[in-house]
């Protein structure tokens, strides 16, 4: 028998000793995290180098990681790998060559799109999608190139099955669930999921309650049948989690990811006037020590163990090994 | 009998495929080049990206080098190595987190000065020479820390003994000459050399003609006996070159040099308003093809073949090995 990994494809907390002592406690060996949303090249600069010191600061807990070896490495180190990804590509600004420069200080995951309009791609919040945009093109072209992965999570339907037409490589959606479980417009339509699987991509599982049946009240149950259903249409080696877990975030964040600074009108995203903050997370992940939770779950809706050791972790680390160009 | 290293620990080329099909052809395994002069970081990423294209449209050329072990690959495969340097501290701005960002995009040396007092110490063109900052100490610190090289060329002789003493590692002087031969400002004096020498550093032979003894008509004999007399001083271990080669620039690039946008009022520098661009080399120095004449030379004063490899490259070689802490 293998090694089994447990990764999660997405999470965006307020991070401190006592989240990454959570992850340690939850067995969680590869995270990757949201490093930028609206921030500009310097911006992200700055949160890396927010993250050097964490790294230096909690060597103990978690270690930076750019490839699937060093995500073992970790693992047999008992820490856990941290790996960055953009939700925006804001970072690389109007400058192609500020790819290699970010996947030099190991961005891995970049999203063409964040709900708006961008030089690459739409969003899934415009009302018109016009595809991927000509800088879109070489964008892509480039991140095939170095082996950084490009994320759908945030874009409309046509951008996205262009992306992935354009893309020599696999695309990903890191944090979203199936339109047909949850109508939610950052969910993914049939056809999204089934062109994921058809490039060889992933689709992370989000626990995000605008993205889930019922919201906060959502039970593990529907949750893992929903799952179990993904399946049926995409199989079971393109599934993994992306958790979107935003723990300890305070309401401002949230404004933040919706309205970076490109309104100065408020504006709610997958939330509403009277339900604006960051809602609640259901009831059987709350932090990194629930993903036990998950995995019970999995087993009760009859997946045997290896479906369920694909799930928790085993694909997207197959997923890394084979798109991360690490220059290592 | 080992592998025999040439290496250069300092040039600045207008850069293109001739200069590169140059170093080919002079069979030098290493540059050192500098990446800024007065750039901020922004600008320093702007160069990076544009020596990222060098590297992917004159693969079969050069290669970006962060590691003694990536030097020996290149050699291995007929490329030659580029390592990058900054001569000036600027590209950190005022933030001593930029020092791990731009050693994990490549720098692996950097002066604390060029010419004029700066955040972290002063300059050898400084009328006053207060030493290490307070900013200055914990950059060493860091500098230590990341691996990234403490090069004192354009230092005052206060600083630069303050640096020696402050670092934990060995700090060098990259391209300069002694000053017992020629009393330029820019040479160093035997104290510093022999400080040098002690916490195993390393002098890089300057052909830059200001440094030189007859400037542009110095001799290829004065120049290698000048090399003797400082392995009495020195030690032949702490001795390499870093020519100064700043070939095929227009005279606007001496300006920037000199001048950054420090000043609006004109300063020669090295030079004067009679002689105010760059100066011609000496004949027996042009370009990159030329390093068997400094061989010859070296032989010629009586140094023998092991000592004659230690200077053109086996020592730089080995401080590269020992001091540039990689990722990888």
């Amino acid at each position: 028998m293998g090694t089994n990994y447990r990764i999660d494809g997405l999470q965006y907390a307020n991070w401190s000793k006592k989240v990454f002592m959570q992850m340690r406690k939850g067995n969680v060996d590869a995270v990757h995290v949201t490093i930028a949303y609206h921030e500009n090249f310097r911006e992200t600069v700055l949160n890396i180098e927010q993250w050097n010191r964490w790294f230096e600061q909690y060597a103990d807990l978690i270690v930076h990681a750019k490839s699937a070896r060093e995500i073992s490495q970790a693992r047999d180190n008992q820490k856990t790998a941290i790996i960055f990804g953009f939700q925006n590509p804001s970072p690389i600004e109007d400058d192609i060559g500020l790819l290699e420069i970010v996947h030099a200080l190991g961005a891995r995951f970049m999203q063409l799109t964040y709900n708006n309009q961008s030089l690459l791609a739409t969003g899934c919040y415009e009302s018109e999608d016009t595809g991927i945009t000509r800088m879109g093109r070489e964008v892509i072209k480039e991140m095939n190139r170095l082996g950084l992965v490009i994320d759908m999570s945030h874009s409309a339907d046509r951008s996205t099955l262009d992306a992935i037409e354009v893309s020599e490589r696999p695309v990903v959606i890191s944090h979203a669930n199936p339109k047909f479980w949850q109508p939610a417009l950052r969910n993914k339509s049939n056809d999204v999921l089934r062109a994921i699987a058809d490039c060889d991509g992933m689709l992370g599982f989000s626990i995000y309650p605008h993205h889930l049946k019922g919201g906060s009240d959502c039970s593990l149950q529907s949750f893992c049948e929903m799952i179990a259903d993904t399946a049926e249409l995409m199989g079971i080696d393109h599934l993994g989690l992306g958790t979107d877990l935003c723990q300890d975030q305070p309401d401002s964040i949230v404004e933040w990811m919706r309205m970076g600074r490109w309104t100065k009108a408020m504006d709610y995203g997958e939330g509403s006037a009277s339900a604006a903050g960051f809602p609640a997370m259901p009831s059987w992940f709350h932090d990194n020590r629930d993903f036990g939770n998950i995995e019970q779950g999995l087993k009760k809706v009859g997946f045997i163990e290896t479906e369920i050791n694909a799930i928790m972790g085993n694909n997207w680390f197959r997923f890394f090994r084979d798109n991360f160009t690490s220059t290592d």
